[in-house]
């Protein structure tokens, strides 16, 4: 039987923390039983960082080595740089010939993230921001994925992506497309050293390449069961992630 | 001294009439003075036909014969096709993400035409319909035009480019891309057999690929002077076009 085809994408944000680890090892998994297309989709970093987008280069180089480390395998899969393949871009514009503005105007996260980045002083009320859920749709046609690996916040989108699909299927008569299934991801979010989503931002994250001393030095002050208050109380393994 | 860079696109709307003559003699012109690039820019036809695309295919190689029979020439002009060429798709793309997007909802003609086509029963309140100010000005800067001949009504598209142009340079602290010149077309219009604007839906056109008798059966009937009632009334000839 032939393999199902696999699109995931990430975002080149710097050196990957072992918060990530959790989608990595689902993708390192997936190598094994479908036809994987794992992407550093650096257009999309544009979206949010058009007016600083020197780093963006490095990040790819740094998250692609990354990838490699942990055991993603150029033999099992493909690796690729969304800038490098610009049928990308070529099929971000046929669709959004047929894509109804209203359809990108009520993506819930739409209007929540422009809030959230003026705080910081970021205008990102632009066409490219309002238009990336349809080039994250593209990311995936392109492919005609079957099956996308996606974490909660993400199937608004994917459920997009498959509305894109049927709606071209349908105004051309054709099934060059295929619905991409959602993949749920099993392997559970990791926290950040205090308990808080581990993220850069929060600087309570792990680097992947970090050598065994730092890890030892930030997993011994990691909360384990926050019930346990004194060193002597009993801690309860099962809620604990350490 | 260098030749200037010049381009411009046509939309592929099937074999051209005479009404187009007085953009191409202007085109056919500029060959001896400008390094020309002329385009049929077919993903344009997109934004207005997409549910309907069958004919921009034909359409293009008739334009190009058209293009071809009046004189343009490739050994003077470079002559292409838009979607050959993706990098037009990939500048599109990058420029939308630093592109306000309330530059391209204050474009004078987005509401009127999306009016005007919801006429004729065409819903074209599309993301890519948005967007098209923005192709147009991605496939004058991709070649780093540096005049580009207009109609008054394309005014307000060059003025965009130029806007663009100037916002890229400044963002990104860089001088890539020149702000075009428009140059406005010194042959007047050409009216139809009937004195209204010469249009295909109008019925009212003459075909370039017409042979001699059918122009001069058109002609023959086409109004010189409107003062002129009955056919012994004397004719002006100075407001006659014919």
């Amino acid at each position: 039987m032939e393999k199902k085809r696999v699109f995931s994408g990430m975002r080149p944000t710097g050196n990957l923390h072992i918060g990530h680890m959790s989608v990595l090892e689902n993708w390192i998994q997936m190598q094994e039983t479908y036809d994987c297309i794992y992407g550093v989709v650096d257009w999309h970093a544009l979206t949010t960082s058009y007016e600083d987008p020197a780093d963006i280069r490095k990040n790819t180089k740094e998250m692609l080595l990354d990838w490699l480390s942990v055991g993603l395998d150029p033999e099992k899969s493909t690796i690729m740089v969304q800038s490098k393949v610009k049928q990308h871009a070529e099929l971000h514009l046929l669709l959004s010939m047929m894509m109804p503005l209203s359809w990108l105007e009520r993506v819930p996260t739409y209007k929540d993230q422009i809030q959230q980045l003026a705080k910081e002083g970021k205008n990102i009320t632009t066409y490219g921001f309002l238009g990336y859920p349809l080039l994250m749709a593209a990311d995936i046609l392109v492919y005609k994925a079957e099956v996308v690996p996606v974490g909660e916040d993400q199937l608004v989108h994917l459920e997009l992506t498959r509305e894109v699909a049927r709606r071209f299927n349908h105004l051309y008569d054709t099934e060059v497309f295929p619905e991409p299934e959602a993949l749920l991801a099993k392997v559970p979010m990791v926290p950040g050293i205090d308990k808080r989503k581990m993220s850069k931002s929060y600087n309570n994250y792990i680097p992947i390449y970090s050598n065994r001393k730092d890890v030892e030095e930030k997993v011994r002050h990691m909360i384990t069961d926050p019930a346990r208050i004194r060193k002597d109380d009993p801690g309860n393994p099962d809620i604990c992630v350490v």
